[in-house]
């Protein structure tokens, strides 16, 4: 058994990775941290889990922490983690981050986007922890930098089509919609139900901090410089995110050029799900799970290939995906404590 | 008071406008027709009306709903109007129809996206009641096919920039989402609570019905061929329509150049409002009115331009429209009946 | 026309003010204040009223506010109100206070509910807001203590029955729920939406607020001491409150002397709509209105009789209720501004 | 491995078994039924189950069931399983029936309720499965009567305190609310997107076919006629019921009796949990989870009890029961295939 920290467990994707390990066959969650209800029973903060989950929250300390685990899963907002890193690599523990801080390996681009990097010395090690793309990097990690979920949702599509060449890096548009839980806990009129119910909106259109993240790995795996046109929006629901993607061929292209070139990038991975018999992703068949369903259609008419993603922003978009990242540094299964069966509604 | 009959009452559409219609100062509702519901108070089919609209539903006859009003407007499935009209025509009354059977000139496009047309000789007469664009010729109609939701949250924010050739028509890409009253209440799977709630997905992607009506306006108006990318999504909610529009400038292009263009064409028309301060749309700012609010972004990086608009689909994408057609058909101010103050949530 | 203040106007009960005096034929608003956005225009803490609303919102001043208004609506937190009243009242405003600091005509029930009362003196000349029951003292008013929603719900469908000794009044239990508007646009955990929205639960069983207030009222009129079993549950929707009341008749009764009570009671009130043909009230049919709706049935079995009642909380239940009493005290129609068409979903 | 067959497994109830059983680790899914969906493979009717459930739906046949299974499980309509069972037993397979028909011992009382019933001879032998009541009974059962959703949340809070004679039993009235999955999957006015979302409303108020089942039980517990009011409601959300009950004590009762009277009877069950610290129920804390949380409270003013239960009515109210009684009866532990961990949201 792999013994596991959650650093910042109280928070929505925190819990999400409570419930997870919680279930996992290969691990043991020793220690949760949580600044805003240290002391407080874990159950408590989430009386759902009352009955399974037995464990107080205590106040961050990486002596402490690191003492009792293996891994240290980081939920913290950014700027956080940069600060903590260093001192649990240098104690030899592993670390998957949920946050930005290691996200990017040009520290230029995380300083434009966020502010100051405190730990640079570690990007280059870092490894983006994009399960399906970056596999083989994943095993050997210490460190991970865990995706955004909008770019999960952008970059599974687009990644294998990219790789071939297959599309005009210049015609890329994603426009993307999340669930209200990909904006946390924390108190804001945003997230105010009255607000948000019966409303449907863009935010932060084309200056999204997750535009940079895209951007950087969808230039690093066409090899030329990519930008996409990135627009999110919220959908009164809890989770959920679909990303519908616009996109022009680079080249001649068929419905069976895009399927095989799905298929040969993801047939064999168990969490990405082709979408059969023309059927399209809804967010309700991937809710609580880890799987990212994708589906395409051409129009024709104008040549314009459509793309879509669905994944739980905060299963695949999130807690999952970084579990998945841990069961491939730890060398279990992939889809260790990751197959619940879906929920049909 | 211009009496009014209002054919095909009892569906969301038709329901919306007897709300609108009841409180309008200059109208009076003499005739409601539902063939489900032919002899039942309008107030037992729908309660929240009991006290207000003391109404019965009857079967429609051209006769007897001609007898009695000066305006008909029909809020049927389409193929029924198309049979329904030649004979109210006949007997000298205006007609709206909420449906697509008269809002294409031209007979093959109707024909190739629905069915055969059995009124072809009233397409040339037929005003499409777009009623920022097509004002002049709506005054003067006496027949007119109203615009459906999605046009209309496509065409208000494109149609002064295509006029104006500021963008490229090869490159338009409408991404709408609809709430569910879009459906209408004929029952469906694809309108079961349990199969909506928690859930967002694509439907009818770049196939649907709407896609070359937007097509023959939006090329009308540009006076050259266009053809929209249009990617319908459904949103778990009862009211709005948020349409994010991206094109290309075709010339160069700058923030002000697209405020002068709205002004010039919406500032004086009550119900386009152009979002002030960087804001943009949000459904619930326009939930029950007939409000379509328009704002809009530069992706600089990208030499991308954003449109955002959104629309109550029932009312400036359907009822409401209606009304504000038929005030400026008879000649009253375009807004009566239609300024109730929106719901601040 | 009255003018009248809205202090408070930027929380919900304070919004919702503002939509309806904006479209009330006899009144215009004058002022609008708010603490956390003076200087703000209104229409841009809510965008829905861009283009019908053009005020700005200021500080609370008692001479600035009172030189340019006839009523005063306060929209504030129990507290406030009273250290403003008297200074209102001495400028000779007339005042409808929506919070709870002049709804009880007992001091003691007051101070053990809330805290110490600083203006007791002009508790014996406010009136109880309960438009329907104290219609003769409100005309002569110059005091409202407007009920909260609540006890407006539990209220309605009890005095009648009350007063004529129908009811055994030991045996009253209530049973609510409401939308989550009524918790306010105040920042909490618990309107926060994911902690809300697929939930139903219930809160402050028997110790809220609104209990005593419900119990003065009840005794008051039933002219013996009730106390009511009140249970509060929070609905994940965003407007509308649903009152279930299980009473044991105190007499021999049949349905008829129910519904004869109701009728001799509501039948000319415009605002009380008793449900036919066995409907029972449903949030949705009072949605946006001031209607209150009751319906009944017995429990044969048991000897039990059980009465539903649902208004809109922000309406009925708050500032539909609170101008329909300024109609009754500047003595113009009691339904003036009140009657928009309700939306049939 | 027990084989099992889920009969009816297209509608809520029998994807729920379909989704517990697959994850089951001492069962195995050999046959699924559906008429409406035979020859069609079940994740095609659901695509959440995609890459897990790889049969097809066939029609039903008492043979080809029983020739691949060990347990049958029915999610059918009423008056089905009736015609069906007794072929089922007689090829000495066990069968847990989710309708009414096998509920009821008194085959006059299911008469009077339901229709005739065309196997009165297996009502003796039938097992009421309400899994922590009749647990012994469970055990050597062939046939269970599963319970209905409602009578759950009514029957596990009551039943332990009338056991022990604690409730007046003319005292009992049941205020039950669920979400819109209780209303299945068959297309219904009632179940449409737009008229149940943002509604909240009572129906089948004191006639609803659960109250019988409810008093049955009831009755047979308390050791004397008992008869519930019951009063049902539905909330705009797809998973949850949560009942409040008030009830008069009929001895002389404190917090701590009621506490020793729940921890007596559920403190060794793993699926009842007591709500600790003055807490109570919420139906998101048991949200795809077989818990029944229970929680309670003295209205002291009144000397009232007031018991509130949450469960998720399609699991602890339907196929999460069903199976903890199959777990029951084949012997394997109570909890197997039903301690995923919950969802924090």
């Amino acid at each position: 058994m792999v013994r596991v920290a959650i650093v910042g467990a109280t928070g929505y994707a925190g819990a999400e990775l409570v419930r997870i390990l919680s279930g996992h066959p290969e691990a043991e969650i020793t220690v949760l941290t949580s600044r805003q209800f240290a002391g407080v029973r874990f159950a408590e903060v989430y009386p759902a889990f009352a009955g399974q989950v037995d464990l107080a929250c205590e106040a961050y300390s990486a002596e402490r922490v690191c003492d009792r685990c293996d891994v240290v899963f980081l939920a913290l907002p950014h700027q956080l983690p940069m600060s903590f890193v260093p001192d649990i690599l240098a104690r030899e523990k592993k670390v998957i981050d949920l946050s930005a801080d290691f996200r990017f390996n040009d520290a230029a681009i995380y300083e434009s986007t966020y502010q100051a990097h405190t730990a640079k010395e570690l990007l280059a090690e870092a490894v983006y922890g994009l399960s399906e793309v970056y596999t083989d990097q994943i095993k050997n990690a210490t460190l991970i930098g865990n995706p955004g979920c909008y770019p999960t949702s952008v970059l599974l599509p687009l990644v294998p089509l990219l790789q071939k060449g297959l599309l005009d890096p210049a015609s890329l548009v994603a426009d993307s919609k999340s669930g209200v839980s990909g904006a946390g806990r924390s108190l804001a009129l945003a997230s105010h139900y009255c607000e948000v119910n019966e409303s449907f909106k863009p935010y932060k259109v084309a200056v999204h901090r997750h535009n940079p993240e895209m951007d950087a790995i969808l230039s690093r795996e066409a090899q030329k410089a990519v930008s996409i046109t990135f627009v999110p929006h919220l959908v009164p629901m809890t989770r959920g995110m679909l990303t519908t993607i616009y996109a022009t061929p680079g080249v001649d292209l068929a419905d069976k050029d895009v399927s095989d070139c799905y298929t040969a990038a993801y047939s064999q991975r168990p969490f990405v799900r082709l979408c059969a018999n023309g059927r399209l992703p809804d967010t309700l068949h991937v809710r609580g799970t880890n799987y990212c369903d994708i589906g395409f259609k051409f129009d024709q008419r104008n040549n314009r290939l459509i793309l879509v993603a669905a994944i739980d922003n905060l299963v695949k978009g999130a807690a999952g995906q970084a579990v998945q990242n841990m069961n491939i540094m730890i060398g279990c299964d992939e889809t260790a404590g990751l197959l619940n069966v879906p929920y049909p509604l």
